[in-house]
């Protein structure tokens, strides 16, 4: 069975669909009241986020768009110290979008809430001309517990970056998808919600946070270095990436300083917390290849710096991603 | 110029659309920090709730898919007699789409916004492939005093149903675009907030609120006394519908009734409250229109039922709109 204009009507088999589907797939108390908003319990200070998501293929090594778009929102929440709490989901669907894909991605969607530990309370379908495919929007609310200041501003010299593991592992499983590439690279799409609560919990200083996605580390790191008016140095030795994706890499003239993940990010802190930060980030969820990366110093000419030095000793300045990049890689 | 791949990349060219179009329309010190998430201040209770906008064309005789994004949003929060609060914003652009319509169209939902009195806090940008097209998935968040509960289960024997304006407006100027057909018609999508601040605001004793969208008043009616579990007999020669829409739908043979709206709510209340709360939406923007159009009573066989009676003195039974409807109207 496939999905038809009449799936978008607002009447009947819209109802049906979200019955069948959806009501199934997220099954909790307050989606279930089917009100025109959801209401729930607040908190005094909320982070909310949102992100759109059309990755294509819908389905890859290691995930789906379902499992995708809970994370990328999921994480942003997280980047400021937030505990994530509540998903709404827009889904825009092509028609002759198969049915079971559907209920695979929804299905795939409810799991990776529950892992992350996020409710999915309100939702929306709308119906598109095409051939198959879906779009989803999530939009987080979190809660902000009190004294918590993470922002992309708060960068100092004598902090340290630490990233959480290999990079590049999301475009290079799109991109050999794409290319009908069968190898061993699955897509690193997680939620960070342990890695964060064990960093808070154990009150390590985080200055900032931020999630390594479209634009790669270069990209993130720029815009920190920029935020935070601070250069940053890095390591290229140091730098994590997986001997698959590095031969991936080496095949194809990617550079891995550029290649977005779904569920690796950086944690900038004072160089003083840097070791325990470390071995609680490998002894956390999705976090065993964390390691430091590059070191924050003051800036020279007063808007920021990223900087990596070279294998062989030579220091090269880095900027955000010119250009393309993946089309759809999120 | 138009957009590019180029401008989803989440590079350089990513960063120059966000600055010069959705930075400068949404000006806010929110937004303006650029984050993952924003950190606002929240509230015991808050509601949620999540649209997508996929409606053609852009624009259209009295709006276009940013006021429209708006509204629909806005519109569902304070249904639940929740004050919006907080707005969060994912486009999803095609290739193809020229900058000025971007800008217009994000310039009408920074109006819409300040009009609704809500703020734009946190936004996201895709492009895909395609000839020039933009939906919008909004996501609202608001707070619910203290006290207030209104919902699709509360209507009540006794309680009458009032509409706060004529039917089928947004339907019609839809259609009509698509159909190049010149009259005066003009889409009534507007911010419901000064109809529903001004009856909590008088202690209005409202059981429910719908706004009337895809699917009509018919579908949305069918649907609340299904929740409701209650009988709701309308008046036809009661039902609002102003002498353009009707002469259309003449000529069409299209049906008020299943016809969707985007700034008109219907109201379920006590009938001892019915008067006073007319005048109030009267004297409200966009209310000047309300009246009466049924009553409540209790349901014989347990489901819920919705009947109109005709002109003539007949009885009819109305279900939800059933097969396709106009596609893609909001």
């Amino acid at each position: 069975m496939v999905i038809t204009m009449a799936h978008g009507s607002g009447g009947a088999a819209t109802s049906e669909l979200i019955d069948e589907i959806f009501a199934k797939a997220f099954d909790n108390t307050v989606l279930n009241e089917m009100e025109d908003s959801a209401v729930v319990e607040g908190s005094a200070r909320i982070a909310m986020t949102t992100d759109s998501f059309v990755v294509t293929p819908l389905e890859y090594p290691g995930g789906d768009i379902g499992r995708l778009a809970v994370c990328g929102t999921v994480n942003d929440l997280l980047m400021r110290g937030a505990t994530p709490k509540y998903l709404t989901c827009g889904y825009i669907i092509q028609e002759g979008t198969d049915v079971e894909l559907l209920r695979r991605v929804a299905t795939s969607m409810a799991e990776t809430a529950r892992e992350a530990g996020v409710t999915i309370v309100a939702g929306d379908t709308k119906v598109i001309e095409g051939n198959g495919g879906i779009m989803i929007n999530t939009a987080g609310v979190g809660f902000v517990p009190e004294g918590v200041e993470i922002s992309a501003t708060r960068i100092q010299p004598g902090d340290v970056v630490l990233v959480s593991g290999n990079l590049g592992d999301h475009h290079a499983t799109i991109l050999g998808s794409r290319m009908n590439i069968t190898n061993q690279i699955e897509s690193d799409n997680a939620p960070l919600t342990d890695m964060v609560a064990t960093l808070l919990a154990h009150k390590i200083p985080v200055h900032c946070m931020r999630d390594v996605t479209r634009g790669g580390l270069a990209t993130v790191l720029k815009e920190l270095s920029d935020s935070s008016k601070v250069t940053i140095t890095l390591e290229e030795e140091s730098l994590p990436v997986s001997p698959a994706v590095r031969d991936f890499c080496g095949l194809l003239g990617l550079d891995p300083l550029y290649m977005g993940n779904e569920g690796k990010m950086i944690v900038a802190l004072p160089a003083e917390a840097a070791e325990e930060a470390l071995q609680l980030l490998r002894g956390a969820n999705y976090g065993a290849d964390a390691v430091q990366i590059g070191v924050v110093t003051e800036d020279i000419d007063g808007h920021g710096d990223l900087l990596v030095r070279t294998a062989i000793g030579g220091m090269r300045q880095l900027d955000v991603l010119q250009g393309e990049g993946l089309p759809r890689i999120c």
